[in-house]
C-alpha cells in the first residue's frame, strides 16, 4: 500500500484528470456497466477474463487481459463474477496479496449460503483486503444514469484503508457510500436487495384478510338481505357504500392493534415483575411492525375520508335526497329540525376530522427524515400520547356514528349486528386496559420495572444506576 | 494505542467473530442494556462496579470486577454512571491514562451544570481521551430493538482516533454515528434529549391563544346573539360551524405573522442604514420560528379544508337546503340564477383551493429531506416568492368570501364585525408594506444594505467583495 | 503539516477553548459574515486585505493585515474574493506553500469559465492544498442563523488531510459537510447554487402548454358555444368548471408521458437487438425527468380532487339541483332510480379515488428520505408495477366518466369532441403497447437484451456473467 499511495498523490497533483487504474474481473453485464461508468468518471479500466479477447461489448478504451495479467495492473480489483465461479481465485492468491478485492455479488435467495459471498471470498484469498460494495446498485441504473432510487452504496470490510479507497470510488461515481462496519455486515448487505418490503407483509396480509371478512359481512347485510327480503337490487353498493364501511372498520382495528402489543407487554412485565425476561417471539415481531401497521391503517383511513367526501356527488345520494324532498311536498309537510340529530351528525364528523388530522400527523412524523430530526422524548410524545389521542378520537367517532342506533333491533339483520359494532371491540378493550394501566397504583410499579427494578432482587439496586435515561 | 491497534488487525483477520473487549462502569439499567446489546453484536464485555459481585441482572457471559481491574482489561471504558458519582474516577487516573472514556450521561434539567458532563469528566481524568456518545439512545430502545425513532448517535470528542473507535462501535450496533466535532459540542448534545419541541412552543401557544379568542368571539356572535334575540338554540354550532370559522382565521393570521418579521427587519435595516446592527431579541426569536409558525398555520388550513368539505354531509345543511326548496314550492316561485353570486361563490372556492395547494407545497418543501435537496436559490424562491403568493391568494380568498357582505349592517351584531374581518387586518398590513418595499426606490438601497453596504461608511466598500453570494 | 498537527493536539488537550487561527482573504460581505460566525464558534480570525486598516465593519476581536502577513499566521486561508482578483495570489506562492486554501467563490453564470474557480486557484498556487467549500452557504444565512434551508456544505479537494480540516470547521459551525471527492467535482459544486429547478423546467413548461391548450379548447366548447347558440352567459365557468376539466386531462396526459419513454426505449432495444447503443438525446433527457413529470401530474390530480370535492358547495350546483327538484314537482313526477347511472356514477368515483390514492403513494415514495430507505427491487415494484396500476385506474376513471356519452352526437359541439376524449389518446396508446410488450414472446427477448445479450454477437455470452443483478 505504501508504494501505491505515494504514487497516487503526485498523480492527482500533477494531472488531476489521470485517475488510478481499476481492474474488473468478469465481462458480464454488471462488470461492463460498472466499467463504462468508471471510464466516464475518469478511471482507467482493465478487464480480467478467462478468454482474453476484446468483444464489441467491452467499453472502448479498455483492454481485456487474463485474470493474472489484469490483476497485476491495479490495486483495486472488482470481482464481478458469480459466487459459484470464485474457486479459480485461489490460484491467484500471491498476485492478489495485499490488493483490495471488491465483492459486488448477490445471491438469488435470502441466506442461500452459510456465510456471505464476501466472507467466502476473504477465506479463498486470505492475503487480500476484501470489501463488500455496489451489490445494491443495478446495472441498468449505472448505465442509464437514472438514479431516482437509492444512491446509497453499502460498504463494509475489515481493512479501513481499503474501505476508504472503495468509498472514494463510490463518491466519484456520484453515489453515497455508507460505512456498515466490518465484513460481518456483508450477510445483511447481500440479503438487502432481495427483500420486498419484509416488514410490510404481516400488516398488509392482515389488512387484506380483515377487508375480505368485513366486505362479505357487509355484502350479506346490505345487499343480499334487502334483495331477499325486499327484492331491492342494491348491487352497486359494492363500489362505494360497502368499501366505505370496510375502510373505517379496518383502519380502526389496525390502529388498535398498533397499541395492543404495548399493553400485552406491560401486563407481562407486571406479571413477571421484571423486564429482563424475553417476550414471546410473536409479541416481539408484532412490536417491530407497529409502524407499518399504523401506516396501513392510515391508508384505509385516507380512503375512508375520500369515499366519505364524494358522498354528496353520488347519483344515488342525490336521487335519495330528491325523493325525500318530493315526498315531503306530496305529504304537504316540512320535517322539523331535530336538535339531537344536529349534534350527533356534527359531532361524529368533527371527531372524525380531528382523528384523521392526528393520524396524518403521526404518519408525517414517521417519515424517516422527520423522525430522524426529533429526539426520543419528542418521538415518544408524538407516537404514544398523540397516538392514543388518535385512537380515542377515532373510537369516539365510531361510537357517536352509531349514536341512537345501537339498540335499534331493526338493524340486526339475520341476527348480524352492524359491522361498525364489531370494529369497536378491539379499540375498546385496548382503551379500557390502558385506562387501568395509568392508575398510579399500577403505573408506578410498571415504571420501576421499566427502569430496571426487579421484584425478586431488591438488594441489587444500584445507588448510582443511570435511571434518568431509562425513564424516558 | 499503537500496541492495541496492531493487536486488533490480526484479530479481525484471523477470527472475524472475536471482537475487542469493552469495559462498562456502572451496572445500572443503561449500562446493562448497552452491555446486552454489545454482547449480541460480538463484543466482550466486562463490568466495573463498586461491589464486584455478579447479580442475576448482569448479562450472562460477562464478569463484574472492581473499577480498577475492569478498566485494565479494555481500551474503551463506557462510563454509565451519573455525574454526581464521577469523583471516584480521580483515583483511577493512572489506570485510565490513554484510554478512551465514553460519557453517556444525561442531566435532569437543561444547562444544569456550568460545564457539560463530558467536559467535567475530561477535567477529572486529564490523561484519558473523553468521547461523548449514546446519550440520546434510550435503554428501552437498546433492549427492545424497536429503533423506530432516530438511529442517530451524536458523537463528539477532541481525539479523532478515539472518536473513530467509538463511531465504529456505534455502527456495529446498527446505529448511525454523527460526528459533532470537538468536546465543546457535548453541552448541546447533553441538552438535546431533554428538549420537547422547543421551537414549537411559541407558535403553538400563540395559535391556542388566537383560537380561544376567536372561538369565544364567534360564540357570542353566532350562538349567544341568536339565542337572546331570536331564541334560537344553535349550540351545536360549537362542533363544526364555529371551528370552521376559527381555523381559517387563525391560519391566515399565523401565515401573515410568518412574513411580518421579515418586513420589520427590512424597515429596521433601512432606518439604520446597515445590516450589521443586531436586531432586538424578540425579532431574532420570531424570525427563527417562522417555519414552525407556517406549519402550525398549515395545520389550521388543513382542518379548515376538511371542515369545509364535510359541509354538504351535515344534517343541518341538508335540512336547510330542504326547507329552502319546500319554501320555494309553497310560494310557487323558482329563485332565478344570480350571476354575481355564481362568480363570487366559485371565485372564493377557487382562490381557497389554489392557496391551500401552494400552502401544502410550502409544507412539503419544509420537510428536512426535501429542503436538503434544494439549493439556497431554490429554497428562497419557494419560501419567499411562493410564500407571498400563498398569502395573497389566502387573503383574496377571505376578501372574496366577504364579498358583498362587508358593508351589510345586519352582520354587525352587538357592534361586533364578523370575525373574518378581524383576520384580514394583519395580512393586509403585511401585503401593503411588502408592496411598498418592492418599489425600486426602496428595494435598491435595501439590496445594497443586505450586500454589506453601509450608509455611514461608504469609503470602506471593497472593490472585490464577494457580492454575488450575498444577493442570494 | 507534521509540525502543525503536532502543535494542534496539545492545544486542544490543554485548552479546549483555544481554537486554531484561520485567515480570511477579503473583507467583503461574505468574508466578514464567515469571520463573525467562526469567531462565535471559538476560532481566532485574521483578515488579509489590500489596505490593511480595520474598518467598523470588521468583526471586533479580529485584525486586518496585509495578505502576506495574514497568510503567515494561519494554516487555513479562506479565499473570500472573486475569481477575477485571484491573480495577485501568484505573488504569495511561497507563503502559501503547503497551506490549505479554501475556495468559497461562485460565478454569475453556469459554466462561466472553462475550468472551475477552485481548479484555477490550484493552478495559480501549485504548492497549496486547495479545497472547495462553503459556496452553497449564503452570507445572510450565516449571520442570521436562520438555516432553515440546506445545512449541507459540499467539500471537495485532492488532499484528504486538508479536506478533513475544512470539514471539521464546517461541523464546528453547525453545518453538515458532504465529501464530494476530488477537486474535479468543484465545477459541479460551483454550478449548483446557480440552478433554479433545472430538472423541473421541461415538465412545468409542458404542463403550462397543455393547460393553456385545453383551457381554450374547453372555453370554446363550454362558454363560447352556449353563448352563441343559446345566448347563455356561463362565463363564471372559467373559475372552477373549466379548471376542473383541464386539471384531470393534464394530469392523465402527463402521467402517461411518464411511461411513454420507457416503452419507446423497449421498442428501440427490441429493434436494435442490443442495449449498448445509446438512445437519442431527447429520449435520454425525457427519461431523466420522469420523476418530475409524475410529480407535476400529481399536482394537477390534487387540484382536480379539490375542485371536485367542492362541487356540492358551489352556488351554481345547488341552484341547479334546486331547479331540478322544483321542475319535477311542477310536472308532478318523480324521476325513478336508474340502476345503470348508479353503477356508472359510483364506479368512476371509486376508480378516481383508488387512482388518486396510488398516485399519492407514488408521490410519497419519491420523497428523498423514503426512496433512500427502500432497495432497488422495492423501488421498481412501486414505481413500475404500482405506477402502471395508477395509469390503468386513472384511464378507466376517465373512460367510465365518459360512460354512455361517447357516441352521443349532441356532445360534438362545432365538431369538437369533448376534451376528456382527447386526454385518452396518449394513455390508451401507452397501455396498449405495454400490453403487447408483456406477452412472453416479446418480453423474453427484451429481458435477455436488458441482461446484456446481443442479437448479433451470441458467441460472446459469458458463462459466468453476473446476470442475477441485471434482471432487477
Amino acid at each position: 500500500m505504501e508504494k501505491n499511495s505515494s504514487n497516487m498523490i503526485p498523480l492527482t497533483e500533477n494531472s488531476p484528470d489521470k485517475k488510478e487504474m481499476v481492474c474488473i474481473f468478469g465481462t458480464g453485464d454488471f462488470g461492463r456497466s460498472l466499467g463504462y461508468k468508471m471510464l466516464q468518471c475518469g478511471y482507467s479500466i482493465v478487464f480480467g477474463s478467462r478468454n482474453a479477447q476484446t468483444s464489441s461489448l467491452i467499453p472502448k478504451g479498455t483492454e481485456v487481459l487474463s485474470h493474472r495479467e489484469a490483476a497485476q495492473k491495479a490495486d483495486i480489483i472488482i470481482v464481478a463474477i458469480q459466487r459459484q465461479h470464485y474457486n479459480f481465485l485461489t490460484e491467484l492468491t500471491e498476485v492478489l496479496h495485499g490488493k483490495v478485492l471488491v465483492d459486488v455479488s448477490n445471491n438469488l435467495k435470502i441466506n442461500q449460503y452459510p456465510e456471505s459471498n464476501a466472507e467466502y471470498l476473504a477465506q479463498l484469498v486470505p492475503g487480500a483486503k476484501v470489501v463488500k460494495a455496489f451489490n445494491t446498485v443495478s446495472a441498468w441504473a449505472l448505465q442509464s444514469g437514472t438514479l431516482d432510487a437509492s444512491r446509497q452504496v453499502f460498504v463494509c470490510g475489515d481493512d479501513n484503508k481499503a474501505k476508504q479507497m472503495v468509498m472514494d470510488i463510490v463518491r466519484t461515481l456520484g453515489l453515497t457510500p455508507l460505512d456498515q462496519g466490518s465484513l460481518l455486515a456483508a450477510r445483511e448487505i447481500e440479503n438487502y436487495p432481495l427483500q420486498l418490503f419484509p416488514m410490510w407483509k404481516f400488516p398488509i396480509y392482515l389488512a387484506i384478510g380483515l377487508s375480505a371478512f368485513f366486505f362479505f359481512y357487509s355484502l350479506i347485510r346490505d345487499v343480499i338481505y334487502p334483495y331477499i327480503h325486499e327484492n331491492k337490487d342494491l348491487s352497486f353498493f359494492i363500489v362505494i357504500s360497502i368499501p366505505n364501511r370496510v375502510c373505517p372498520i379496518v383502519a380502526l382495528i389496525l390502529l388498535a392493534l398498533v397499541y395492543l402489543p404495548g399493553i400485552i407487554a406491560a401486563i407481562l412485565q407486571l406479571h413477571r415483575g421484571t423486564k429482563y425476561s424475553r417476550f414471546p417471539d410473536w409479541l416481539d415481531k408484532w412490536m417491530l411492525c407497529r409502524k407499518q401497521l399504523g401506516l396501513v391503517a392510515l391508508v384505509f383511513a385516507f380512503l375512508h375520508v375520500l369515499y366519505t367526501l364524494v358522498i354528496p356527488i353520488r347519483y344515488y345520494v342525490r336521487w335519495r335526497l330528491n325523493v325525500y324532498v318530493i315526498s315531503q311536498i306530496k305529504d304537504n309537510r316540512t320535517d322539523p329540525f331535530n336538535n339531537t340529530n344536529g349534534w350527533i351528525s356534527d359531532s361524529y364528523l368533527a371527531l372524525g376530522i380531528l382523528g384523521f388530522f392526528l393520524f396524518v400527523l403521526l404518519g408525517i412524523t414517521s417519515l424517516p427524515s422527520v423522525s430522524n430530526s426529533v429526539n426520543w422524548r419528542e418521538f415518544r410524545f408524538v407516537q404514544s400520547k398523540l397516538g392514543y389521542l388518535t385512537l380515542i378520537l377515532c373510537t369516539a367517532h365510531t361510537l357517536v356514528y352509531g349514536g341512537k342506533r345501537f339498540l335499534n333491533p331493526s338493524l340486526y339483520r339475520w341476527y348480524l349486528p352492524a359491522a361498525y359494532m364489531l370494529s369497536l371491540i378491539v379499540p375498546c378493550i385496548v382503551l379500557a386496559i390502558k385506562f387501568v394501566l395509568i392508575f398510579p397504583c399500577i403505573d408506578q410499579p410498571l415504571t420501576q420495572i421499566r427502569q430496571g427494578w426487579e421484584r425478586n432482587s431488591k438488594g441489587s439496586k444500584q445507588s448510582y444506576c443511570n435511571d434518568s435515561k431509562s425513564a424516558v
